[in-house]
């Protein structure tokens, strides 16, 4: 397991592999990431409490006692899908900003378009991370709400920033605990869009994303 | 299981039994309703599939058994609960929204008070509802939805009410469409606060809710 307990990405051959759709866990082998899509499949559709190893492995025509040559255990690999999940998130979200950075309104856009792609466009993926990390062990969900406060901190952040250059008018005020209660309600606002995004939405991608982005600068008291 | 299968509340005995922290089922006996209560304390705590019958029976001091004398299943337990907690929320939202009939941001403030005087008040009670109603069989599931329906399309024909009238300013246009994912942002912003509202939080409950209401105003698009 050191291969996919590696957090950065690993093997060259995966172009893909530093995007949020890319291959789970980051750094696995080609099996071990086969076995991942299978897992969060069945994750998505009937909880990892409900799936025992037999279905994941039968549905990568493995015999079941083959998962351990992969993953010490179902939590294992439960773990190590969800925090990969928010570690692609994270980076995808710290390249995008970077390009704005400086520019409150512009940076809070570019976070809220990611969240929003990365729940409608990777539905399942979203889901299952936003769901099931609480099922962890306390060490290991601990870090998965280590890295979700770092994202929800960066979007608080950017607010702040907004707040006290005079771009923003936070409900509350421009001190930390109105950011962070408007942060809050951005996050749970875009995480909800992987509970209904279906393929055949009315509205494309990024749409939602354009109408997300827009109703987060409302949240945020943008000045137009 | 008549009485608590009934939907209106039919014990004058109880004066809260109206209210959204009421007693669960409606119209349930007492001992019922003392059931209901470790059991929400319980499916909060652990998830209603992790439950077991035993460990509701004994957390109000009867044998295993007895439940059968009061609910047909625990999946009727779980379902009387969820059900209750949700007409509850209607019918409060229902009579708050009467008070305020005919100005549509009145009346949006005043949705928003209800849902996050709920999610903060009666966190448990709201975190079961919203997480565990997805448990039920199919044609269970069928009927809590039918009321999440009908409580969106509620917020959904205020929006719309305002945008017609030129008060609101919907992001996306004044069709029922872009009224639709308003409100689906706003309730999934309301709902979240059950997750993480503590009874020691620096906001109170009436903080909560002004804020939530100005922040679900911003989001229609209010005109000051």
């Amino acid at each position: 397991m050191s291969a996919a307990g590696g957090v950065a990405p690993t093997d060259s051959q995966r172009p893909d592999s530093d995007q949020p759709g890319g291959e789970l866990p980051i750094g696995g082998s080609a099996l071990q990431c086969r076995i991942a899509d299978a897992a969060v499949d069945l994750f998505y559709r009937q909880g990892a409490l409900a799936t025992t190893v037999r279905e994941i492995t039968s549905a990568c025509g493995l015999t079941p006692g083959a998962l351990y040559n992969h993953f010490a255990s179902k939590e294992e690999l439960l773990y190590l899908v969800v925090r990969d999940i928010h570690l692609r998130l994270e980076r995808t979200v710290t390249d995008a900003q970077r390009a704005t950075a400086g520019d409150p309104a512009a940076e809070l856009a570019t976070i809220v378009r990611v969240y929003v792609g990365m729940n409608s466009g990777f539905r399942q993926r979203s889901r299952v991370a936003n769901r099931e990390y609480q099922l962890l062990t306390a060490e290991r969900r601990a870090q998965i709400v280590a890295i979700r406060r770092r994202l929800r901190d960066r979007l608080t952040d950017v607010l702040l920033a907004g707040g006290r250059h005079g771009l923003f008018e936070l409900v509350g005020g421009d001190d930390r605990a109105a950011a962070t209660l408007t942060a809050v309600a951005i996050g749970a606002m875009c995480a909800n869009v992987s509970d209904w995004a279906r393929e055949r939405h009315p509205l494309s991608v990024d749409e939602l994303r354009d109408r997300y982005a827009e109703m987060a600068l409302r949240l945020a008291g943008a000045r137009p």
